[in-house]
């Protein structure tokens, strides 16, 4: 087999660590696979240059700071190489750049474009275990760029893509994607499998074990990833494209989502547009607006709702002031959070948001917003009842079983 | 006018040092000139690097080596190219590739093959000061290459001469070159001028602000070198091709080298090729000899002496042992210096040499070997004399005047 492995900062924070990473890495070896591995930057490393430059400061050039935060990572793949190669194995460590990963323009947040695969291929042929510093390519021009946050799972899946591997493996502190956040919910159980949707889902809603770009890009090109622990040899979660044996499970996870405000907009005037100024306006602002909700109103004119993030609260009403004329009344509330259902099974079960309505009615908890998808079921309600929500949508969806 | 700049590591060794080499940099900016900065790691950085990869191996593949070791200068190329865009200067860094370096293979002590300047010519046309990450470069593959000890100086030199710039100025802790060590002789000197033989004299004899490599290089590329210090705005000393105005002074520096030890063997016998074999055993050893003497002796046999680093004394005397068959007697003293006399005005005034012995035996100091150049005398005398050599000689060539 041909396996990306990806470990994270954490996996990799001192050199005890980075030997065990080297041992984990030369058993897979022995058992026969091939071997791409991308690291990240040695935990708090990347944090110590961004304090660096921030000394000269705040706003340091994009293009500079790309050239400054790309050396951790290289620093990570010249230890670990060194680290394989003094326990005998055969190893070469790659910037991105000699990993053939070519990137647009856009400095700190950069897209792979293209990916030459032909120095990598070469040196597994000659045997070698390829060691990549994740996190960066070059642009055209030769500049060195990076991929922005959860930028080295994005090189390992897109590496993965682009070398045709069996499997591509994230390795983190945490073993898996759980059904609801364990800390919340003890009961919780780590999923064997789980759809590229649901992944996103369940990433876009606070699961924080894998970044939505990543997981999208795996889904485009349909990379088998897997989530994993580097501190322990569990199974790890696989996330695949759809089966049909997916759907009978109903439900893969339930999340909390705490940080979120909620912006609700009485009588909103009918003028065309109106809706196209509010979120043009809070988009300009770079407030990131998540639910969206209209509901026609009784006379004619709209309510509309949506949420932003806590720290945006403010922000958002004072934006919203300037709309006073053209609206009946207004209704702030920072003290609200979201919780989701999600799962595949919802394309073809019905019923699952109507099990979830229930249970919260059942629990006297009011439910202020509703928004869905195909796969999900997402609703604000009052912060307070956050954990119960989950622990009992957990249990009536009998996720624990 | 175009210069290049080249930091050591002290002038960049923390972010504050960093900003002051930004003040001097905006102020030559300020001044008119167009500038090309190169930039040592900062210090500390290379040896903590080195003692990660030496937590796995003693031994680390150089290939690695140099993947690790150039991000040190890659990081400070960044700082410093922050730091004066937020003084209001256009800047850009640029690592050794992207300035064009191109060196052989060999890693950890690779020698540039080639410079395309093209890029940098882009930039300076757009009126950006270039940091240049010095120290490396990549090979033909693509591979990061590092140059050796003094690689920054390298790169400074070599890229002077690729962009034929007006001069090269190389900043240190020193400001420039005395006559001899002031701590030997309170009253040595700063040279204004000196010529690249004169200074690859001293710097192979012990003068340690420029290494060897990068004064042939200057020479070869006829760049005009400036030593200077970063922390004071001295002149420094001009280091460039000779003069007919230079021949006027006798004698440009006297220097001392404790860090010697001497074997004589006495009697060699004269079968032909035993000069060869004992020189061939050293250097496969990697003893590395520096004077090499050798006379007739009365009967047909010859002498042969030789100095060695004083660590490697006793090895030396071990390997002499296998000859002790070809060989009458053998003498070892690792108490022992050289001390050295460097002028281009040699070449066209006799009596320098006299002098200098004469001005020892004044002294009672016995001379135990000589040897010479067309611009140097070197002695090799008794280690207690060393200093008390030192500063008779430079009272008798007036280099205090």
């Amino acid at each position: 087999m041909l396996i990306v492995q990806k470990y994270g900062g954490t996996s990799v924070g001192d050199l005890d660590r980075i030997e065990n990473v080297a041992n984990r890495i030369a058993k897979a070896r022995d058992g026969g696979d091939d071997l791409v591995v991308v690291v990240s930057a040695m935990s708090g490393e990347t944090n110590k240059l961004i304090a660096f430059a921030n000394h000269f400061t705040s706003n340091p050039a994009k293009k500079e700071m790309d050239m400054l935060l790309s050396s951790g990572e290289r620093v990570t793949a010249s230890l670990l190489s060194i680290a394989l190669q003094s326990m005998g194995y055969e190893s070469i460590a790659m910037s991105g750049r000699q990993a053939g990963i070519i990137t647009d323009d856009t400095h700190t947040y950069a897209r792979i474009e293209s990916i030459d695969p032909s120095a990598m291929q070469d040196a597994i042929k000659k045997g070698k275990i390829i060691i990549v510093a994740g996190f960066q390519g070059i642009n055209k021009d030769g500049s060195v760029t990076t991929l922005g946050r959860g930028g080295s799972d994005l090189s390992a899946v897109a590496l993965a893509g682009a070398l045709d591997a069996d499997q591509c493996e994230i390795y983190s502190d945490v073993d898996g994607i759980y059904t609801t956040d364990p800390r919340i919910e003890p009961k919780a159980k780590k999923l064997d499998t789980i759809s590229y949707d649901e992944m996103l889902e369940l990433s876009s809603l606070g699961a924080k074990v894998l970044q939505n770009r990543s997981v999208e890009l795996a889904k485009k090109l349909n990379v088998k990833l897997f989530a994993k622990s580097s501190f322990s040899d569990n199974e790890g979660t696989l996330i695949t494209k759809e089966s049909n044996n997916m759907e009978e499970v109903l439900v893969s996870g339930v999340v909390l989502d705490k940080n979120q405000a909620r912006v609700t907009l009485r009588g909103v005037s009918d003028r065309p547009g109106i809706a196209a100024e509010i979120f043009t306006l809070l988009a300009k602002e770079n407030i990131n607006v998540d639910m969206i909700i209209q509901n026609m109103g009784t006379d004619g004119s709209t309510n509309l709702g949506f949420t932003v993030p806590q720290s945006e609260h403010e922000n958002a009403k004072v934006l919203m002031a300037s709309f006073d004329h053209d609206i009946e009344g207004m209704d702030f509330d920072n003290k609200v959070c979201k919780v989701s259902v999600v799962g595949v099974g919802m394309k073809s079960h019905a019923g699952v948001a109507a099990t979830a309505f229930t249970v919260l009615a059942d629990n006297n908890i009011n439910i202020q917003m509703i928004s869905t998808s195909e796969i999900k079921v997402s609703m604000v309600i009052d912060e307070k009842y956050g954990e119960l929500a989950i622990r009992t949508l957990h249990e009536a969806y009998e996720l624990d079983k």
